[in-house]
């Protein structure tokens, strides 16, 4: 971290920010020139506030070098992580789709899917039990009995479940589930990261809508810095000023986790676009970008779905995508997770 | 709500569709005409989900004519609330200023910025114990012994404290917080709203970062539904791609909840911009277009605060804007609440 | 303007670097550190390109220090500029109201508005001639003739008229127009910019509806450039994910300009919300925030106007928010321009 | 277009307002229900103003059922459209690479990335001449000399060359350019697109950094509605809140031109992201989705480049990644242009 001094500052107040700067265990090094005066901060910096160090009167600007997440920071660990969950891989050459419905609905209709997307190629079974709706007055899921359903699908199909929390004080109640998911809403909540941070269980983790990259590093850090090494990054589309579709996908995400990140990246077109007929070119794009996998919704009847419905895909579309997909991830050198 | 069916839809599928609305006990008032044919639905449809509908196959698009949220709305509730909080009255005529500091740091610091704003005139103090931040590594407030500082800066001065929740697992330890701030990040913390709608206590919602407007009323619909009338609205700045200042002051919030909803309004001046400089000018603005009152960071020593210094006044400061408040409301014929 | 080093950059380059930076007649500043070097650059760095800068493979950052807008920045122009239109005053402590239609529809129509509008207390008529539209099918304006009616309105009431210029071309066609209208959507329109700093017109540059402050300040730069320093700048809402309203009125926009720079800032409420009812709450923000005036348009008969006729005010419409802009003119310390 | 009275309009401003419709030779379809009466359109509604039929005093509301666009839509051409310049094929199968410098600096310097470009198999030579630079003081482009060296380097390799227009005065300077680019800050510069749309010269229009689909549309309209049917799309970057990149590209744009236009659509990975070094992956993402063609930056020396450096691959970078577009473009069916 580099902090710029205003021109003429008052040598004490230099001195005493140094000595206050010291006693956080940092180096210092101090470069005074004719116009600009600057000291270099070597040292672990992620504690330092930069709003606080820029609010000093002394002070005209601060620069990070470095990233203000470690955990997650591929510069602390240069290989991509892998993650292990239910006997399935998911990073670096494995490719993963996970797929289902928005809601469970009901036990029929859930092993419905199931088998379906299983028979298509899906690694994952996903199935919303507890919703977060904008409306009071929106169905809100089946919440426990939906887990219950989403187990029964596990159980006939053998496929892992992902399934979304909404809150730390359900935490028992997912013991089953195979990958716990944090939902676009609830990716500052810091104390349900925290919470899932002291699991072990492996979090699939969803960038918010309009959280920056470095936010929703500093989010899978959350869950990180409390010893929870499991997190895998969705992005399922950013909120512009576009009013045609209801999100815009931010391919950009693939290459910056990538570059910055050891973490996996999963890429959910059906939420992005919120159209099913945008999943094929987006899951093309997507794979093409470098993902590690893919977040489907499909349902037995999308033209009946209790919710968003208007981007699932039915079986026999979700059956061409993944066609698709086996071809494309081959491609790529990858394989099936 | 109007559904707007494609043109030559299959007659029997239209049929099937109106049977499943009139299911939804909602009257049907069907207009076909030569080439357009619309449905129109009468009841109460704040529980159809227009995604669904629009995804139907005889479909062509859904729109809605009254506003998804019901107690938060000005057309079932055509009067101001006035919310009533320790002997303060907020909404309509009654104009509160709640000031403090970011964070509650010591027992001295918290009583000092009490009594100073007391001082001054400001009704409520603000202090945050429990602090959501973006990094890990950042303070994150005292917690309960912050709560504990609070509550004897309210003894101390006879103020009332206003603080913020992060969790519903928390909720125990605010019963002597007079007004229950969720702030941005969990507006759509779902699960924590449904928890404050069961108590009656005051809550302080603040606009998420990229919130709509409507997605705004509808948190305040999540709290209000489960029976907790006494919301204040507090908008904070909304995200957008100006990168010279943290967030941008929507100002057009405050005409709209005026005309929208009979909510308090209240601005945060200090979070918006995120540098002191600027709350005079956005309090003042703020004032005029007629918002119910103004939440501002005061600190003692902002140069030193252990978070968010560069957009807290020292007391000198916020005693001037104060004065400019006074004159200001008394212009506006309002009174403090 | 401050370049932060690699560490351990290769000597020979950073030689070459700091010879073809004192090529540009810069000092150059050299502070070598353990382990952070910085150069600091004193001089007009304002041509300097920082993306170049950064691209340098021994460059680890660059860091401006000061704005890269001169002529318009209040550092070398430490008073308000006042700008005079034909024996208005523009700026500083004198307010003015530009009202008038979108379009020019008819002599009858621009009169009309005229009379009804410099009764009511407005200063200059506005009326668009050549109209900017997002659909070559919708009406594109009277172009000549309707600057020949603006003229016809000038001359029957005496008020200077504001008109929106589209191309370099037309230039010659705006010799008797009083003050030129650049349009959001020309913002960036750089040889128009040239074209117009070589006349001695007024300029009033309105921000395009995504630009930052500072790319709104180097816009109003390209006028001053080339020696035309009569410029106003308005601000008239920017794009947001907000579905509700037209634009945001991006009220932080005036404390900005009036802190970087000493140029005039009106603000347009009608443009920013699109809707009449906002105009009110909208124009009292404005005044209070300190802007130097506002643009409200008036029509004689919004429900028939051929273009933007939900935001504009009839006639009585606008004779209440004159009378409550006068008053609060007044409290502000400020006068009729 | 269908339009949603108020309910209880008065009968006779109903009368009113269809009898004005039919005068703009439209058809009328008029469905009265107990609550709510709708008015249905048939013919060419693209000149009507939606704006001004909501202002009117008994609309509630107004919908569009087909996009205002015409010319540039699909559902009057379903075929591609295939443009034709210097021999080359644009769209359908026919995928492009458009590469060289952002400016043109030197005969030397332009020969050589032509020749370097054309040898890994680029067809049409990209390079700047005049150049819009957000800063007076910043490098304008070499501007008439920069496209005799273009015409140079296009007579030495026979390379057809695009390069920017700014001004609709500079159009007769561009009789010997290929294929005439409008870049994004031109993009709503209806002037200069309507004298582009009198000559028969390809153009390539960028989108707006903050334009909808629909507007980016409509501004192909405005050319093909004055007969020049040979428009290209380049899509290069939206503006969101992301601060870590230059731009997020929009690579929901590829699928929305394809399902709403026929025309081609290119992207520019290099202007997107603003670093060299995401060319790459969003190359791949690109043509994944379906692009009809790529335009990349190419420096002789990025380093040492005027402008946009930092975006700019090398010749060796700019080589390996025509052997990734080359072998995907295969995987996708399609063949150089």
């Amino acid at each position: 971290m580099i902090i710029i001094l205003k021109p003429k500052a008052n040598e004490e107040k230099v001195r005493d920010l140094i000595k206050r700067l010291e006693r956080m265990e940092l180096s210092i090094n101090y470069s005074e020139g004719a116009t600009t005066t600057v000291i270099g901060l070597i040292g672990d910096t992620s504690a330092i506030d930069m709003e606080i160090l820029r609010a000093h009167e002394i002070v005209a600007d601060v620069k990070r070098i470095t990233e203000p997440y470690k955990a997650a920071n591929r510069k602390f660990h240069p290989d991509d992580t892998i993650i292990e969950v239910a006997g399935h891989k998911i990073g670096q050459g494995y490719f993963n789709v996970f797929a289902g419905p928005c809601s469970v609905e009901s036990e029929e209709q859930i092993i419905a899917v199931a088998e379906a997307v299983k028979k298509s190629g899906a690694g994952f079974l996903r199935g919303g039990a507890f919703k977060p709706r904008t409306s009071p007055y929106s169905f809100q899921g089946l919440k426990e009995d939906g887990l219950k359903l989403l187990l029964k699908a596990k159980k006939a199909t053998g496929m892992p479940i992902i399934t979304e929390i909404m809150s730390e004080l359900h935490l028992a109640l997912f013991e089953d589930v195979d990958l716990i998911q944090v939902g676009a809403r609830n990716m500052q909540n810091f104390t349900l990261l925290k919470e899932l941070g002291r699991t072990r269980k492996p979090i699939f983790l969803k960038r918010g809508l309009s959280s920056t990259m470095e936010e929703f590093f500093m989010s899978a850090e959350y869950i990180m810095a409390e010893g929870n090494r499991n997190v895998i990054l969705c992005e399922r589309g950013i909120r512009t000023f576009e009013p045609s579709i209801r999100n815009n996908l931010d391919i950009s995400a693939i290459p910056i986790v990538k570059r910055f990140s050891h973490l996996p990246i999963v890429i959910d077109p059906s939420h992005a676009a919120g159209t099913a007929w945008m999943v094929e070119p987006l899951s093309k794009a997507a794979i093409a970008a470098g993902a590690d996998g893919l977040m489907i919704e499909v349902h037995n009847n999308p033209k009946e779905a209790l919710s968003d419905g208007a981007q699932s895909l039915d079986f026999d579309e979700f059956s061409h995508v993944m066609e698709i997909i086996k071809e494309r991830i081959a491609f790529e050198g990858k394989v099936m997770g």
